[in-house]
């Protein structure tokens, strides 16, 4: 008998979206022919940068011929593009990484999935409530998670609540985690931590001996000046940080595939025996056992968006999402709902009114405006009485939607 | 104080492709200027098929604009694939599969990598020797091969030997392994395993319960009738095989990235409190929590692989390869050497003579003949007093090669 690994098994079918389609599906069956529009979901629609474009159609065409084909690349992606990041997205910051703390990957999530891999399986976590659900999953499958309580958290995972109440600024953990996932601009609310806020959770792990996995993938849509673009910012951070960055909400790269974590060689662990053990080795072994490298093509999609050009471009489109954003947050405030977020990131937290759940108003949006979001049920318990919408949709959708929404409360 | 996974620690680096890197430096610093020749690396030279890469600048189009614009696609991979996939790879054969029982991805080193996820950690396993590192280094750092022992074997792996003596068919296990790799046509050694023989494997599984990865990313070059192009052939594998494919040495997208898993409704593994689960829908869970899906380009220019031009000129490709082999076994036979595999496989593994351990034949072509082969024993116990050649080189430097062989013995 084979037997299965029996953490797989505890792991509920990912109701939410399925949930969600469901109702979509019942609603449309009972109101046959009408429009709806799509808000909860968080993919991109305007098309990559032109400069993307035309570096993949060269890098397709380096591969129809021998003399420029390219095979198997470097496991942690290509020198021009580990260099390029190091130059554009960090030292322009006053940060100085080695292209070899670079690591590029297929992308965003398969990175916070995996670097898991590196702790001990006993290692406790710690996620901010409501949270993206890859951290959690990931860690109930590595048998770190304990059991399901009633209340919807996970035995042996510490939740830091982060709510209106608190200003979305979720509390420091009463007990020592081994690892924290932070995750700023925020997936779901939208919410970001200041420098000095963030300042905070450096210090903490430095003193604690934690480990910090930076999810940034949303890095692009901050326009405060207060607001940190890396966790390298804060010093101390390049000994105790993992940042995670995608291609994928900047320039569209959703269906490309590309993004990279950034792994400092200071950042190190405790061994079992006594003694340190540099992380950055330990990754790169990970990546070139069980990885072969980001897609050729991708990878020189992603290196234009380095260009003058692919900049300007990828500054239209989050331009053009963050216009949708600045026009939904104007609505549903003109509507008198209370609603966070949507200024520094491409998501909008909006608190369902007169003490609804999340699903009695999705459904109320559902039925009362043809309107999908997200309930933020779905996202941790944290998240009840919330909704997700994003601003990744169509221009005319988004005004539409809101149009529809006025009418319909 | 976080504590690393103390499996990863067990791993030494590296040591094969290093120490290769190394003699090759130091004979080039003694001889500036030589030319040398590879034959020991398994990527592929030839460029794309004409069909892929039309097909790949036709998606790189669909990006550029809103109308046609591709996001997150399934994780499962797009359905064009899948049912492209089930269409030309296996309907022909005779198997049936569903179109959800294939799991496109970037690869078939992830793919192998992760599978064993879904096994209780304690899962026993067995590989054939030599064997394709990965095998054994993934279930290294997942805590389930034991301690390393001074003979390069670890001691919960069960190692089958494939040497000569047996005609490279390994016995079957004493002691019935949780998962049994098994890679056909092989790397490292380039032979096959007749029906009959696969048969005595797949039996083998159905009475002991055992879980049978079969890695077929050599399987487009199989000319013999005898030889199954998939273990699905084989009545009952359906039960108790999951197979795994790549498009890297079929249609060269070694650095573009697609691949697929295939994993039948009918497969399942014992529950620890009894009672059977289905692995397709723990795969999932797996593919769609820790994965975003394959590059919708790479997933376009796979699926022009099975088009009538695209067929012929991967035909064509492994042709030139094959053409290759045949030259290859043909100049080292005539130099009186004992070599197999090169017939249904890109791969040629051969005898070091005299009773030489595999480095001293390595650095004996590498002086006499300026070829860098891959020595056997970085495969695997087993594979001592061998040497890997692969078929994947240009023409001229195969036959270049032969020719310095053949002078330098």
């Amino acid at each position: 008998m084979s037997t299965v690994n029996p953490h797989y098994l505890k792991l509920s079918a990912s109701y939410l979206f399925s949930e969600i389609a469901h109702r979509v599906d019942q609603y449309l069956a009972q109101n046959p022919g009408s429009r709806l529009i799509r808000l909860g979901i968080g993919d991109v629609t305007r098309p990559l940068p032109a400069a993307s474009i035309e570096a993949m159609h060269r890098a397709v065409d380096e591969l129809a011929s021998a003399d420029t084909f390219h095979g198997y690349g470097p496991e942690q992606g290509y020198g021009f593009l580990r260099e390029a990041i190091v130059r554009h997205d960090f030292a322009p910051l006053g940060v100085n990484l080695s292209p070899d703390e670079v690591f590029v990957s297929d992308g965003a999530k398969s990175d916070t999935a995996n670097i898991g891999e590196l702790l001990d399986t006993p290692a406790t976590i710690a996620v901010t409530d409501p949270v993206y659900p890859v951290y959690v999953d990931t860690n109930v499958m590595a048998g770190r998670a304990g059991e399901p309580c009633p209340d919807g958290r996970w035995s042996r995972i510490t939740y830091l609540s982060s709510t209106a109440e608190n200003g979305f600024v979720p509390d420091l953990p009463r007990r020592r985690p081994d690892l924290i996932y932070l995750c700023y601009p925020n997936n779901p609310t939208g919410t970001t931590l200041t420098r000095a806020e963030l300042k905070r959770w450096v210090d903490y792990a430095l003193e604690n001996d934690s480990l910090i996995v930076f999810d940034a993938a949303y890095e692009a849509y901050i326009t405060h000046p207060d607001i940190p673009h890396t966790i390298y910012e804060i010093p101390g951070a390049e000994r105790v940080a993992v940042e995670i960055r995608s291609f994928s909400k900047t320039a569209g790269f959703t269906g490309v595939r590309c993004g990279y974590t950034v792994v400092p060689h200071g950042v190190t662990l405790s061994a079992p025996g006594g003694g340190r053990v540099s992380l950055n080795p330990l990754w790169n072994r990970r990546q070139t056992t069980k990885f072969n490298g980001a897609s050729y093509i991708a990878q020189r999609g992603a290196e234009a968006v380095y260009t003058p050009e692919g900049r300007q471009q990828v500054r239209q489109a989050v331009g053009y999402y963050m216009e949708n954003a600045r026009l939904m947050l104007a609505a549903l405030r003109s509507a008198g709902l209370e609603v966070y977020g949507g200024t520094d990131a491409p998501y909008l937290w909006l608190k369902a009114p007169g003490g609804q759940t999340s699903w009695q108003f999705f459904d109320h949006l559902l039925r009362c405006a043809g309107i999908v979001t997200t309930p933020g049920s779905g996202f941790g318990p944290s998240g009840e009485g919330y909704l997700r919408l994003t601003a990744f949709g169509k221009r005319d959708d988004c005004a539409e939607a809101m149009r529809r929404l006025q009418a319909g409360l």
